[in-house]
């Protein structure tokens, strides 16, 4: 992924029709698209590939599962058209390798989940976000992912994964600040609710680009 | 899910039309089937319904996100014709009763994962494995997964969760013995490869299901 506009787009809807009429006209707004499990489902895995066609495609799918369990799923969305993947670390070494070779034999990215924003991930997640950012480290992983509404957590990351990706969903509707994450040491952003609900789309990815430009 | 065979089948193939084969032959054996990401991104959500028809399915989709994305997520599965869904609780409990509330409003059952067999699984997992079946309890799902490899580990969590269901993966290929886990307090046994793999699969799914009988 080329850093151009550090702005990933969550195409966080449930129809092909809406997804891709919003992925051709936002796309040149963002340096990549990220697609989860709900449209994927709705729309069936051929989503990934025609709008692999417009952006690059981030699959989000949170990957947890035994090793080669993780290893089909990530093979079929990769063929699919997707140049990066998201997984969680919290299933252990050997699921999260499965990931990374399955990315590594396709020329794509593997980030791995260190931490999450929702309350939730306080109960078990957060105490372990250092381990698991240097897990993705020891197996190899393009970058991972670290909440924009926690700056002061991307820093910590950061300090452990030295110079890989971080990439963070949680500016705009859930209340990060774009600046604060990047200053933080974050590399993208990911925009979902703020911009693709927003009256106007394009005016709210302009708007979200020219607050970024030095 | 009635307890009557005390068997589900992983219906762990790649194509909608060995997956229907299989499972059109061995429905009868078993008192649901187990269906998992790779067979739906190969097959699309349809597969779900088809399945269905022929017995209760049971989507293992070790759902693993913020509470928003596992709503649309489960809800989408349970709409397709699941009766069962499975759920990853280390995202913690608002993630894990978005889960449970779209599985109770559809009449459906929610199992969590407190614990996995493969070897990963003792990085970050294992040690929390009675907490998260104690959450499996509060958020009141309906049971959850432990390996039938490590029998010890079924002993552990069903002091746990008192009369809650446990479904337990691991028997056959994986090593797991099928009488040990059952006494140590499994409900379901959760087999796959050993049955869809062998030569003649209804005999496999006939034998095992006659060496469980008294």
């Amino acid at each position: 992924m080329k850093k151009d506009r550090q702005l990933i787009l969550a195409l966080d809807v449930l129809s092909q029709e809406r997804a891709l009429e919003l992925a051709e006209g936002l796309a040149g707004y963002f340096d990549a698209i990220k697609i989860g499990y709900p449209l994927i489902l709705a729309a069936g895995l051929g989503i990934v590939g025609k709008v692999s066609r417009l952006a690059p495609v981030i699959a989000d799918l949170k990957v947890a599962d035994i090793p080669n369990t993780n290893r089909l799923i990530c093979e079929q969305v990769l063929d699919a058209g997707a140049g990066g993947l998201i997984a969680q670390a919290f299933v252990g070494r050997d699921s999260l390798e499965a990931c990374v070779k399955a990315a590594r034999d396709r020329d794509a990215d593997l980030y791995v989940v260190t931490e999450m924003s929702h309350p939730g991930a306080l109960d078990f997640m957060a105490p372990l976000a250092e381990r698991m950012a240097a897990l993705a480290v020891e197996v190899d992983a393009s970058g991972v992912v670290a909440p924009a509404t926690r700056p002061e957590r991307i820093r910590a990351i950061r300090s452990v994964i030295g110079r890989r990706v971080i990439i963070s969903p949680g500016v705009g509707a859930q209340g990060g600040s774009a600046r604060d994450a990047l200053q933080a040491g974050a590399d993208y952003l990911i925009v979902g609710r703020s911009v693709i609900e927003a009256r106007d789309p394009h005016a709210a990815a302009s708007a979200l680009l020219q607050s970024l430009s030095p």
